[in-house]
């Protein structure tokens, strides 16, 4: 499998995620426009994939940049286009304001060198991604007993991710290591990211891996049939509290509840550190379609309102654990998070 | 709209749950095998409703019987076929018992007697189940607020039972008191009770519905957008734990948590007086293929292995009240289960 996102000549080539597990197709982007809606329909998703889809957008627009053209007037509007496509992932603005560093930082330069630096800049996003991925993933699974059943929800994988992934990287260090884990994967209504792509992934390497609904989760807990839970996050702010998939906080809630650790795993990038506490994260609100439809398929009336609220915030003190590539984040989160900085 | 269920000449005539909300497609039961055929594969469900039909069964088969043929060696292979038709529900048990009841004070008499009073008794059940239903949502809608939000699971309404619902029909009931509620309908997966069945009932009835998914609750519960939690029951017992659709327990937690009433309706033949705890309640486990198609449409990998719990078990605990024909129980439900009897 290729990865989640790669640069080739001049494009910007992605998996389209809304088609797996059945069709794996790619999709080319040649502009920002197209870039800028690759990531609002959710044909790449996943919050450090979106960072990394950004910031491939840029260097994608200062490609395409003629000589005469204002390269700062240029930025500015690729920028603000990339910035506005989805409000909750962290990962995103965090990409955009790296090259944004860049750019400032060399745009009095000649075009043909500021597109190799934008460039750089981009494929160094990636690369230090999967590297991150691979050092969360190590301290991640030292938390892993060795025969554990792990329930994770949505899908932090490769595909959400330069490669490896960052909850997804923990189990897979885990089997690495040589422990026996299964996995349980939430289906993960109504995009479905855990019956298609989480199954998918652990699939191709062999990981066993049981499909449930998301409303099995907690009944599956109380019967003692969960040891772990573990998620990727969109937006962590200072004091731990994490955004996350839709149904997040309700697993926290319920792995409290039934004494079963619950741990997040994400990378620096992930981290905000400008948002005091949860309250202030923006939640999306996606197209109501995605609820009334299941991959396509109308499960309902046409019309019936519908909330579709895509992430929630899951207060730190349900959390007992954060996975970064520094290392392990243990309560009180407040100065654990601040020693990152 | 018919009811859910009718006994119309020799004929058990049910509409086929899995095809609403699209298709009002009425099925008729001529035999014993269809009737039982029809519980497991769903044309037919709910507690209440699964009882009605495994009692209008055991008349069905006894209208067809011919003269010269043992009433006592018919009424066990029917009876033992309905029997083992669902596990979880107790209505159905309840509703063979009493059918066996009649039959034993009765199998004496004429074949043509025994016919009709079989009928009847069936007849009677589902009659009785109608008044039950207004009694529990006369007591049921007290508990609702002016302008309360209300939360349901699965379905329990019209279609669950012989007419008017137990959690829907409380809400009925509430809306006929003039408050002014809205509810809110979980999608209940796999088999989408709630985003097919009780959309489709309150939106007839022009009650405010909006569709979520069953992981959006959790975080609706938290943003304060839900007053009330509400559901049936296919089983409880003594001590007041129930066996409700998956994904009921997991509500049960969150609402205990965020401080929300939770509350169950159920009518009297739901009650197991045998059972001392939830904990011995058998749990149905259905086809793999539930989960891993939508309405069904495919949603994951064909062979991806998954569990299918169709329900779980609410410890008494975080239920604030049950509300049944004979009013109101509150814990501790030892005692207020005990008086019933």
């Amino acid at each position: 499998m290729l990865p989640a996102i790669a640069w080739k000549n001049k494009a910007v080539v992605m998996v389209d995620q809304r088609k797996l597990p059945w069709k794996e197709v790619y999709v080319e982007c040649r502009t920002v426009e197209q870039v800028a809606r690759a990531i609002e329909s959710m044909i790449i998703r996943g919050a450090p994939a979106i960072g990394i889809a950004a910031a491939y957008g840029l260097a994608l627009g200062f490609a395409n940049l003629k000589m005469g053209e204002d390269p700062v007037r240029a930025f500015e509007k690729f920028f603000y286009r990339l910035w506005r496509t989805r409000p909750t992932a962290q990962n995103l603005f965090w990409a955009l304001e790296r090259m944004k560093k860049v750019f400032e930082e060399n745009k009095n330069r000649k075009l043909s060198e500021l597109k190799k630096i934008l460039l750089a800049e981009a494929q160094a996003i990636e690369k230090e991604d999967l590297e991150i991925n691979k050092k969360i993933s190590e301290y991640g699974q030292a938390l892993i007993p060795e025969k554990a059943v792990i329930l994770t929800h949505c899908n932090a994988g490769g595909l959400a991710t330069a490669g490896y992934g960052t909850a997804l990287g923990v189990i897979r260090a885990a089997v690495k290591q040589g422990k026996k884990v299964k996995v349980l994967a939430d289906e993960t209504r109504p995009f479905l990211q855990g019956a298609r792509l989480t199954v998918w992934e652990l699939d191709k390497e062999k990981i066993p891996v049981t499909l449930i609904t998301d409303n099995m989760a907690g009944w599956l807990m109380n019967s003692g049939e969960v040891d772990v839970v573990i998620v990727g996050a969109d937006r962590i702010a200072h004091n731990g509290d994490t955004a996350n998939k839709i149904g997040t906080y309700s697993l926290a809630v319920l792995a409290k509840e039934n004494k079963i650790p619950f741990y997040v795993a994400a990378p620096l990038s992930t981290f905000d550190f400008n948002l005091g506490t949860g309250r202030d994260i923006p939640i999306e609100e996606r197209n109501p379609e995605e609820v009334r439809r299941a991959c396509g398929k109308l499960i309902t009336l046409p019309n019936v309102p519908v909330k579709n609220p895509a992430f929630d915030v899951t207060p730190a003190r349900l959390i007992t654990a954060i996975i970064t590539e520094k290392g392990i984040l243990r309560p009180p989160y407040q100065q654990s998070i601040k020693s990152l900085k």
